[in-house]
Formats: C-alpha cells, sequence, structure tokens
C-alpha cells in the first residue's frame, strides 16, 4: 500500500530529528556500504530500469538515453555516494561566535534545513545523488521522480533503504513517492507542514511549474543564457577559446554560452573569425542587423533569441558600441546564472563584475566553471539562480541553515 | 495618479540597479538629512496622522496608540535612521575567496537582495526604520503598510523622497503602496518579476496571509511561542528571576515567553514560588492537572493552551517527566522562535541545545534577548522564524544576497 503524502511527510520529520543528531562517521559509513550495495544489485536495478525502458517505446531518443543504466552509469551513482562521504560534514560548525555586554555566549551553528523534496524528471543518477547530498547535510528527502523512470527509482531507494535498516536507523530518511499523478506533484508543492524546502531539477518548464504552483520555499535552479562579452579590448585569440569552449565542451547544460555581445570596434575584424573557429563544431549562428552585416550568412535574430536558452549548437550574436550597452542587455535577458567579459581593460572588467546581476561573473575565463565540482564544493545539488538563501553552485553547506545557542548565567533584559 | 504596481516595480528596480552601486559615505549622508528632515517636518507629519487618527474613532485603543505618532516617536525615528547610518555596510564584503587548480580567483562577494517588499500594519514607525535598512544595503523598497496609516505614511515617504531626489538619487529607492484595498496587497504577493523577497511585518494573522497567498518569496517573521523549561537540576530563584523577566518585561512582544515547561521533581516546590513572583504582574496562570494538583486555583489548560502565542499576562504550565519529554513538547507546539532551558547539569544543557529546533536556543537566560539589538547587530527589520535565508534577528546582512566573482587569464574547462 502506498503511503499518502501527509504519512510521507511525518515519517520524514520523524526521520529528520536522528538524522539532525547522526555523528559524522556513521553517515560517511553509511553512505560507503550503500556504494557497496548499489554494485552488489546492479543486476536488479538494471532489471528495474529494463521494465521502465519497456514502457518507454514512445519516448524521445535522448530521453531515453536520460533513463537508461547501464553498469557504468550505476558505478557512477556509487562513486558519487563514496564522494559526498569523503567530503567534510557542515552540520555543528560554528559560523560566528561572540560575547554580548551582559556576558551571553553567543553562537551561530550549522544545522540541517530539515525536510527535503525532490523534484526532477526520469533521470535515475538524480535519485542517488539527491539523496547523498541531504543524508550527509542531515536532511531527510522526499523524492518525486518522473513517472517513467518510477520502478528503477523504487529499486534504487529500496537498496539504500535497507543499509539504513541494517545499521539501525529510520529508513524514512528517503522516501520515493510511487503516485506520480500531476495531483500528487501539486499537493507535495502544498505541504508546508512537513516539507522545508523544494528543490525542483530538470527542465525550465519543471521549474517554472514548480516555482507558480509551491507554497513550500522553492530554490530556482538551473535555467541558464550565458552571454560572453567580447570587449573592444579583449584578446581576440582568447575570446574565440573561451566562445568554443562555453558553447560546445556540452552545450545541453545550464552554464552553456547561449550568445555572443561584442564591441561595434571590433566586430568587423572579429566576427568572421569566431564564425570560422565554431564551424567545425557545425553551430548555428544567428545574429541582429549588424552581425547579418558582416556575416551575410547567418540567419536574422528575432526578439525571442535574446531571451531564449537553445541548450544546443546554437549561438546568436548582438553587437554593441559601449561597455554600458552591453550590461544592459546582459542584465535584461539573462537569467543571472553566468556572465562573462573578455577584455584586458582593468576599469571595464571592474565595471562589468560590479554591474552585472547574476550568480556568477567571470572575466577571462568560460562560464562552464559555474559547477560545484569547479568550485571545489566536491558536489553540488544544482545551480541556484536565486537570490534568497543560496546563489550559484548548491553544495553541503548551502543545504543547511543555522541556530543560534545562547549560553547564559542568568541574565535577564533590563 | 497612483502608479499601478506593476510600474512601481519598474521603477523600483530601476532605483536598485543606482542603489547597488551606491557608496558607503552617500548612503550615510543621505540617512543624516533624512533624519534632519523628520525633526523639520515633524509638525507637517503629525498633521498627516491626525487626517488617520480622525478616521480611526471606532479602532480599540492599543490599536489607535500603535497609529499615533508624538514628537517623542518621530525623534525615535529619526534617531532610528542616523543609527542605521553608523552601521557598517555589508555590500562588497568578501566573504569568502579562494583560487582553483587552473587559478581562477573566485570571491563570493556581498550583494543587495534587489526589490523588497515589506507589508506592515498601521505603525508609522515602521515606515522609516524599514527603508533605512533596505537603503542601506543596497535594496529598493516597496512598502505597504496599514490603510489606517495610509496620509502619515505618504507624508513621511514624500521628506524622504525630497533628500533622495536632493541628492540626486532616484526616489523610487522608497515607494509606498497607496491603493490599500486588499486586491492590491494580493497583487503585489504575485509580483515575482519585481519584487525579489517579502517580509510581512506584524501580526501572526498577517503572516500567515501572506506566506498563503505570496509567489514573491516571504521571509516570515515574528510569530512566537517561547517556552522555558524549569529543569530538575534548576537553580530555582535564576527559574524565577527569567521567568518573571521572560513573561512580563514586554508581554506583547514574539520572544517573551508564553508556557512554563517544569520537571515533576521539582514542581511541587517550584510552582507556588513561582505563582507568588508573579503575582504582583497579575499574570493569569493555566496548567495541565498536574499544575492544577499543586496550584488548584489556576484555569486549566486545554489543547489549544499549547499553541497559543497570549502576547498578554498570561502562562501555561506543562509538568514533565524527564528532559526527553520536554523537549518533545517544545519541539512539537513551538514556533521554533525562542526556546530556554533553566538548569545546572552540563548534559541535560548540552541536549536542550542540540535538540530543540528553534532559531534561539538559551540556557540559563531570559528569550527576551533574541533581538538585533541585544545580538549586537545594531537594528533589525523583524525575527526570522524560518529555516531558508536567514533565522533569527534580521540585520544589515541578513537582507543582502552573494555573487560570485571570477577573475581568470583565458581558463576553459576541460
Amino acid at each position: 500500500m502506498m503511503d499518502s503524502l501527509e504519512k510521507m511527510g511525518q515519517q520524514a520529520q520523524a526521520a529528520e530529528r536522528e538524522l539532525s543528531q547522526l555523528a559524522t562517521p556513521v553517515k560517511n559509513q553509511v553512505l560507503g556500504q550503500m556504494a557497496q550495495a548499489l554494485r552488489q544489485n546492479q543486476a536488479e536495478i538494471m532489471l528495474a530500469n529494463q521494465h521502465d525502458l519497456n514502457q518507454a517505446t514512445d519516448l524521445p531518443m535522448n530521453f531515453v538515453d536520460r533513463l537508461t543504466l547501464t553498469a557504468q552509469r550505476i558505478e557512477q551513482m556509487a562513486l558519487g555516494l563514496e564522494k559526498v562521504a569523503s567530503l567534510p560534514d557542515p552540520i555543528g560548525n560554528i559560523e560566528k561566535g561572540w560575547q554580548t555586554e551582559q556576558g551571553l555566549k553567543i553562537e551561530q551553528q550549522r544545522v540541517p534545513l530539515g525536510v527535503i523534496g525532490i523534484i526532477y524528471e526520469a533521470r535515475p543518477n538524480v535519485t542517488a545523488d539527491a539523496f547523498a547530498l541531504t543524508f550527509k547535510s542531515g536532511n531527510a528527502v522526499i523524492l518525486r521522480g518522473g513517472k517513467e523512470a518510477l520502478q528503477t527509482n523504487i529499486s534504487i531507494v529500496e537498496f539504500l533503504q535497507a543499509v539504513l535498516k541494517q545499521n539501525g536507523l529510520n529508513p524514512h530518511a528517503i522516501q520515493i513517492v510511487q503516485d506520480t499523478s500531476h495531483e500528487t506533484a501539486s499537493e507535495m508543492m502544498q505541504l508546508t507542514d512537513y516539507i522545508d524546502v523544494l528543490i525542483p531539477r530538470g527542465s525550465a518548464r519543471l521549474i517554472k511549474a514548480v516555482v507558480d504552483q509551491a507554497k513550500v520555499p522553492v530554490i530556482e535552479t538551473g535555467a541558464g543564457n550565458c552571454h560572453i562579452y567580447v570587449d573592444e579590448f579583449a584578446q581576440l585569440d582568447m575570446a574565440s577559446q573561451i566562445i568554443v569552449n562555453a558553447k560546445t565542451q556540452r552545450p545541453s547544460v545550464c552554464n552553456a554560452a547561449e550568445k555572443i555581445v561584442i564591441h561595434s570596434a571590433v566586430a568587423q575584424e572579429y566576427l568572421p573569425k569566431i564564425a570560422e573557429a565554431l564551424k567545425p563544431f557545425n553551430v548555428e549562428l544567428r545574429g541582429d542587423e549588424r552581425a547579418q552585416a558582416i556575416l551575410p550568412d547567418i540567419t536574422p535574430a528575432t526578439e525571442a533569441d535574446w531571451g531564449t536558452e537553445y541548450n544546443d549548437y546554437i549561438m546568436a550574436i548582438k553587437v554593441v558600441d559601449s561597455l554600458d550597452e552591453a550590461i544592459e542587455h546582459i542584465n535584461h535577458y539573462n537569467t543571472k546564472h553566468s556572465e562573462a567579459i573578455v577584455t584586458d581593460n582593468y576599469e571595464h572588467s571592474e565595471q562589468f563584475l560590479n554591474q552585472i546581476d547574476a550568480a556568477c561573473v567571470y572575466v577571462n575565463a568560460s562560464t562552464r566553471f559555474t559547477d560545484g565540482f569547479e568550485f571545489g564544493f566536491g558536489a553540488e545539488i544544482g545551480i541556484s539562480t536565486q537570490k534568497l538563501h543560496a546563489r550559484g553552485p548548491m553544495g553541503l553547506n548551502q543545504l543547511t541553515s543555522t541556530k543560534y545557542v545562547i549560553r547564559g548565567n542568568g541574565q535577564i533584559r533590563h
């Protein structure tokens, strides 16, 4: 019998009380045993995955690809669990501490957020990855994955829960919503009594739906529309290396560059060069009228282009007459994810860093570095594009809150 | 003509671009001039206030009291502006900085949240206080105060805007919603394109309404139901001083104590003492059956009592047989605001600090210290009782976000 969402919420809160007090070595040992459990039960997980794949005959190839588990992908999931076990535990850290004039000793201590809900699409690797991060940071998690991956997800969760039970721990540290109807997803988004924060992971459409519907606080992740601004004082070779990398190294991800903004003083010289550099990757170029005048073969860019995240081998070019105009254009159309300037002018670099409103702002580097691993966080649950709570790559620390612990000896307020 | 909310949002965003780049001395100078402007125009502000008071004939006395401005209260508003001018500016601070293996220099820099919406009741002092904090932290603010204070609020805002204009600054750093209908309030809560965060200030009912309706992210503040747990190892005299202070020093506020939880081993001895100590303050005591057995004159507490914030000279008593039972009771009924244990037992103090889920957890001190001024933040916009973004007293730092600034020399991702 399936548990109701409310029951799952109660169970998660009960597990959370235990999790918040769990010693770091216990958490690490559990994660290590879970990695082994996934490896040992690889065949059974792949069988469950096969059931899902048998139902997925009408779905697009890239969808089926993301749904498919191979021995290698299960090994990656296991390595992910082991990696998180090796990361420092943020819980209990003292962020700040001071003594007041009346002699109260105040400490700001890191504590778990509580119960985290993750809503995601049919990518079974998210199941183990999201659990590892929420568990290590002392949170209980309720997962709601895409219905096409349900059998795979149930199988993974059962093996993880078995390890919790073997260690005498509450298995409800991880739960998966088995009723994958839209109604249940909506209900989960209203579960303010039990879920402290929702993190949607997936397409812009999924994230927007959650933000629009949820009463539970949401952390928005992942929508990108990154720009590379080629300044009049740019090293043009460097600009080409950065643009080619930011566009083509992995075009489907949110930190890939979608737009070139270029100063008119160098557009005539540079646009043919970058077009040439992108040619081997079959990048379709679009452009405004001034870009088209220089590159007559490119597609005209429409207003819709400037706000679009292509996630594909497409790039649009905007020609501007000043850094101010570039900053205005970028701040207007970006998703506040990652933006870069290529320049050798100090003042321009500082102005860009100060005035661009985004989670990550770069000088002379590829936007592809916006990533928890590249930032040295060891892992990430997503890239937050909102300003509240967490901004940019979210590692273990970003899955926590704090509380003030105050020790006195009888102080009263006057 | 009144501006539409959407127009106000656009204006706030335009002002915010300027505010986010404003130098600290300019902000401080403006705040100082505003303090002077309030003092110089005291008569005119009080005239506007008189218009509001003339309409408020049917309202309860304490409501009218909060609405009334006196010369002294206007001076307090002016002093508040000057106080915020004297506080350190968080914007531009580097929270963390490091270099990656590839040589990228990453800095996490403090930036404003953006546009903050404040929804509050008919307390005109909030108008200047909220502006000072949002302005100093580089944010634009849209205020929506109680309709009964509208003329007073408009008058205050006009004087503040005049100072902005005199300094060549965008006056839309502060705007007040003049249409005080419920529809406009609801519309403001949906204004996700323009408002980055909403902070409701006022009664539990107001806050709940905003949390329930808003699509804009909300920071919940102010609901309190604070407990003092008198452990079997408490110094009973200290317990009395703390309880009397936490209950009676200012009973109407959210960090006042509403409940006594007491260990059965000391209940027989202690309850008559605390009843005696509270008698001079006319505190009505309520209690569970075991408390009633010891204090036969008190009112029986109902289930509803345990979850109620009285904000009045009322206190309910719960007798428990263990620290575990006390913690369970408090975690079940509290609003996650402020909780205290009185004990001389080290292990009990640590267990209480670790296991109580609240913004502030005290050993041997009054819950009344949960306050931005007492914590040394210099000012506060409220006490956050949520776990996301900010928890506990919210000063200038809690009104900011961060961004990552990354300086490279041509790095691309491999």
